[in-house]
This record gives structure tokens, sequence and C-alpha cells, in this order.
């Protein structure tokens, strides 16, 4: 057990706390996580290897918290409540103003730098993309599961319709383009992606053939 | 110039191309595609670096290659033409029929080792991304526009639809279950997905809110 510290110390904690976050995504994104160590992230954080280990087993874990905190911030900045999707009562409007976030988020280089060293690792580290599949992007796409959910309710969405799939419509093209870069990103291409999704591609009426 | 080859050295070429096509995608497969070497191919492929230079001016050219090489086998295994996707006039059949096969190439270890390896690789090195995207990614994406265009002339898919990006609706979640491990990938899967695409996923007569 830890003794409750001094308010001195809780200051100084959250102080060293947030370097340790600025320097494993920096350096990650510097050098990729292979090449990232606890005791580079500790060099450039300006605090000593043991107040890591103190706090987090491992270079994983300190990144996926880093992670989650950057995350939490971007959507702080966007005047967004961090992971909620809005239910206005229009799944499309709502749909388009959380994809136009996301397209925020993934054009900021805070972001993406960092982003694309642990997804390309993750590619390739079987254990560390499921963990942070687990842990952080899943609990993001549970959020439109939920939205997609309440729209069943309100017969926005076909009660057939499983949303773990559904969400992928709109979710994973703009992440392949992101990842692979396959094509531009943009608010147009979310909104259309969006609606695409709703309303299907194909003909409005049912065909009679 | 280079004069031509009599049929004797034409075979040696081949059996030799082949081997350099099974050696380039393996290592990469073992040791990623920066520890990959043009060396490390030819020693593998049991011919002289040179060999490998007078038919290709870099690693990322032998595996654009080999990889293409590779698509085409896996294609002609399956009893497919490489690089058509059927015009049946049955759209919904004609999608999940070829997602089915790439179902089965995704899920083949000869595939899905080296192609990993490349695919990491392309998430953080922009050119070879980019040059992988375009060679290869993206003349398979415009099979897709193809067949979509032709299902608009015969109305199964709204005019007004971009195909290039209707295309990613069923596409990009099964790249990005793969690439990032979302989720399981299966036939029902990617059959759900063009489901989904065609009819959407919103009420099937349109709401008079």
């Amino acid at each position: 057990m830890v003794k409750k510290p001094a308010p001195d110390a809780t200051r100084r904690s959250e102080k060293s706390r947030r370097a340790i976050y600025d320097a494993a995504l920096a350096l990650v994104g510097e050098v990729g996580y292979p090449k990232t160590t606890v005791e580079g992230i500790a060099a450039r954080a300006g605090v000593g290897k043991q107040t890591i280990y103190r706090w987090w087993p491992s270079k994983a874990a300190v990144l996926l918290e880093a992670f989650f905190d950057l995350s939490t911030q971007a959507a702080q900045e966007a005047g967004q409540e961090p992971y909620v999707i809005p239910d206005t009562g229009d799944l499309a409007a709502d749909l388009k103003a959380v994809l136009r976030i996301t397209v925020d988020q993934l054009l900021d280089p805070r972001f993406e730098v960092p982003s694309r060293a642990l997804a390309a690792e993750g590619v390739v580290n079987e254990p560390l993309g499921r963990e942070f599949v687990t842990k952080l992007l899943e609990p993001q796409l549970q959020l439109y599961v939920d939205r997609l959910r309440s729209a069943q309710d309100d017969g926005a969405v076909r009660a057939d319709v499983d949303p773990r799939i559904a969400l992928e419509l709109f979710v994973s093209p703009l992440a392949q383009r992101w990842l692979q870069r396959t094509g531009p990103i943009s608010y147009d291409y979310t909104d259309t992606l969006v609606d695409y999704a709703l309303h299907g591609i194909g003909p409005q009426t049912p065909r009679s053939t």
C-alpha cells in the first residue's frame, strides 16, 4: 500500500505523469514502437526509470494511457464530452458531427504521428495490436453501438441490423483512408459515408424483381 | 538494350524470378520491411545480387511484383480470372462472391504474413505506402468501381452515388478487421456488409418526418 501523498507531491506527480505521456508519444512517433524504451521515455521526460515502473508495468501500458489521455484532450478541445456520441434524435446529424471531430483528430499531427507508429506495430505485433484494440479502439466503437441501438428504438435503424457491423460502414472507410492513404479525408467524405450507410447505395424503393 | 534470350535462358530466368519472389515474400514476413535487403533476398533465392538489380531497381520494386504475382496466383487457384469481378447481372451475388475469395486470401498464411509486414511499413513509410496503394491496391479497387458503374447502368445502384466511395462500405470494414484485428472475418460477415451497403441500415421506406 502507498500512503496518501501530500498536496505538493500530487502536483509533482501530475507534472511527471504528463511529461511521461508527452515523452512516450513523441518517442514512439520518432523512432517507432520497437525502439521506444522505458529508459528512453524516462530520459526524455526527465524522470527516473523507477518512476515509470512505479506507475506502469511496461512501455505498452504507458503508451495506452498516453493515447487515452490524448483522445480525451482532443475531445475536450473540440468542445465535446469525451467518450460520448450526442443523441439529438437526428441520427445522421449526430454521426456526421462525431465523424467530423474524428477527421480533425486524424489530421492533427500531435495525434497522427504517434498513432501511425502504434497502428503499424499493431499490424505485425498481434498481442500489442489486440491490447490496443480491446482497451482503446473497441470502447470507442461501442459508443456507436449504443447510439445505433438507441436509433433502433426510434425506428431510424432497422431492428434486424447488427449495430457492431453497421458502424463499420462509416468508421472503417475513414480508418482505411487514414491508415493506408487510399484517399483524401474531409467532412464531405464522412458526411457521404453516413448518407450511404443509412440509405444504402441501391434504388430507394425495393425493386420488384 | 538486352538481346533476346535463348529458350534455355528464359527457363532459367523464370525459375530465378520465381525463387526471388518467394524469397522476398518469406523474408519480409520474417524480418519486416526495413530489415529486408536485396542482398538477403538474393542469398535466400540462391542468385547473385546483380541478377536482382538487372531486373528491379529496388527491394520495393521486387516486393511489388512478388505481391502482384501472389494475388494473381490466388485468384487462379480460386478458379477466378485475376483482376476481374463477375457481372452476372446480380450485383449482390457478384460482390459477395468476390469478397468471399478475398476472405480466403486474407486468411491464407502465404498471403497474410508478408502482406501484414508490408501494410505495417506502409502505415509509417509514406512513399512506400503510396506506391503500393497506387500500383497494387487501387487497381483492385477500380474493378469495384467498374462493377458499380455497370450496376448504375442497370439501375441496381443509384446514379448519384460515387462508386469510388461506395465500394469502401464493404471493402474497408473487411480491410480494417484484417489489419487491426477488430473482429472476426467470415463469409457471413462480408455477405452482411454487402446487404447493408446496398439496402442501407435505415428503414426500407423513406420516413415522412
